[in-house]
């Protein structure tokens, strides 16, 4: 097991913004400068990379940028969204194995800016594209079409409403106005905003969408000895699993006995079973959120309350700072900014640092999860 | 460390062809059948994954059509014939921390069917297609003039020879005419035709050149406790590593102090420094050979002779069986099936179980590798 064998000890960002300058060579290599100046480790030390199958930049030509040293681990993670904590882990396995020392996982994109956009499907193999291409004619365009009809779903499973949308994006959004570092930091709103915004696919109007982002983000993962030597409070990455269900189809899953119930309940069975850390234990929460209703699901999958429970447990400032789960302390991809969930795993660290703008009083534990919908990742990070 | 911790115990595969009928699909699901039934194992056990970022065939769409069971691991490594090795020993790391049970690696191709023919930059990143696309102009079109240029230098610093390939050429294809699967099995090959072969790019020949093959593979990896209870004999996974140094390009590597260092010579120190298995105890291996430069390029990084030795180590049929390190004994990528390296990994677990058809006397020990030239990886299978 790699419990408690490695930790985050160092993480880095870029600018969250649109029409950022630089491709996403410079981005990431702005991050993770950044990151390995936060670990006070040399990049020259630097032996183990991870990324996403969709990242646009390659291990060799960030090498030829900046220069790491000889690397003896790399691999990647597949379906976009549900990379985000699997580089972390796989690094982590990586480093509790003695395949690398200094792991550095990233992602950097360019979503904001049109002229450098990628095709969604970049890094999707043949068939997926294929799958998807079956359910275009019939209205599911883009992902959040996709999402919408599951959303439908829940709403008539499980009563789930607008309302409870809305409390989604108006408790992250509430932590972006806090954060400096949030595209959302200037940009107020009320439940009423929310509920006149236009329509992006009914249920789902604007708010219940991520944003569109230019941005990267890195972190430093080292051996859980190392790390004592490094300057910041550790993360340690207590228990991490990866999972699809046998039946899974990305990202609509309605080919199986319950659409409603995603990977995350495969990864959370995963997760837990590694881990001391239960659902109940858990302070804080970092859950992917391309899309409001994600939580919704991930908060019934990771076991915060039971099946058709999340609606009612979104009320009462339950994922606010100060209320039961504080979700998204960072402001999450709706509002903070939407690098592939790299922003929650950085948001994190710093819960267990003590240095978020959002800060959790006495945060010890922090779930971190990757999208819901996709074959996924989560990990629990612990002082 | 995963040190003898988990073990190759099935394999399988399709045929080798041209002009297979059936999608990559079909043949992946066929050859993980096949793998698995070899194991003794049945598909619900399966809960790891690990396959080749250029790999058509998903994870999910694998599980929709065999039915794996509920995944808690999955990953892909990239940079083509560089992940061999890679897919196996990411899935052992796996295994050894817990993080699944039974994983299954795979890889499936139709190159040599023009119409499902994926470009080569499949997978590769953008900013990879580009590094490519500055040398173009210079007559670098296709990975073999790139390799033909390192030859070029290899011969000019070392002496090496065309009767040098042509040593590797003939021993592959003597070990593929004894190879009922292999697609050269009837094809026999002497000195002249080899000589007398028309160029590629010079300095290499068309039998320099790996085949163009339809075909998949798969094995599957579980614990050496698990192993134990398996039909076959284990191919213990003893060492794993991965690498490439910190100036290397894809696939020249001409912009460092010394190009013909490649990746092998990090990968071989990775792998060497996890191994109590050392080059002089290897029995037999299964060397990369996309091109046959690659085993001379090879031989020198996994320390089978000393630099500039490999052309004379070539000869007196030193890598035939009864050789002084038999190489590539079910014909390789040259003379057996190009399947991206596969076949070298299940070429090596059938030496260990004594089922080669140029079985190796008392094998023990094999050292598998993937592309040199690219980022790459190499392990070291014990019996």
């Amino acid at each position: 097991m790699i419990k408690d064998k490695t930790a985050i000890v160092g993480i880095g960002q870029t600018e969250f913004s649109k029409g950022l300058a630089g491709d996403e060579v410079e981005l990431a290599s702005e991050a993770i400068l950044n990151a390995l100046d936060d670990a006070g480790i040399d990049i020259s030390e630097v032996d183990g990379l991870a990324s996403y199958t969709q990242e646009a930049t390659s291990e060799v030509v960030l090498s030829q940028n900046i220069g790491f040293g000889d690397i003896s681990y790399f691999g990647q993670v597949g379906y976009g969204g549900g990379g985000g904590p699997g580089v972390i882990g796989h690094i982590a396995m990586a480093v509790a194995t003695g395949q690398c020392k200094v792991g550095v996982a990233w992602r950097s994109r360019k979503r904001a800016s049109g002229a450098a956009r990628r095709p969604w499907s970049k890094g999707a193999s043949i068939q997926e594209s294929i799958a998807v291409n079956h359910t275009r004619p019939f209205g599911m365009i883009r992902p959040v079409d996709e999402i919408a009809m599951l959303t439908q779903r829940y709403m008539h499973e499980y009563g789930g409403t607008r309302e409870h949308l809305c409390n989604i994006a108006m408790a992250v959004r509430k932590h972006a106005n806090n954060n400096p570092d949030a595209m959302m930091r200037e940009k107020l709103m009320s439940r009423d905003d929310y509920m006149n915004a236009r329509w992006i696919s009914k249920p789902l109007c604007l708010f219940d969408n991520c944003l569109e982002t230019d941005g990267a983000l890195a972190a430093v993962i080292v051996s859980a000895d190392r790390a004592k030597d490094c300057p910041h409070t550790p993360a340690y990455i207590h228990a991490f699993g990866q999972g699809f269900h046998h039946q899974h189809q990305v990202m609509q899953n309605f080919f199986c006995a319950d659409p409603l119930k995603g990977p995350a309940w495969v990864t959370a069975r995963k997760l837990y079973e590694q881990s001391d850390i239960k659902a109940a234990d858990i302070d804080v929460a970092q859950i992917y959120d391309a899309f409001t209703p994600l939580i919704l699901l991930s908060l019934e999958g990771y076991g915060f309350c039971e099946r058709g429970e999340a609606g009612s447990f979104t009320e009462n400032g339950n994922l606010e700072v100060g209320g039961k789960l504080p979700v998204n302390t960072s402001g999450g991809g709706l509002s903070e900014a939407y690098v592939h969930g790299f922003n929650l795993i950085t948001e994190g660290v710093k819960q267990l640092r003590g240095t978020s703008p959002n800060q959790v009083e006495n945060a010890e534990t922090c779930l971190v999860t990757a999208g819901e919908g996709v074959p996924t990742g989560a990990m629990i990070l612990r002082k």
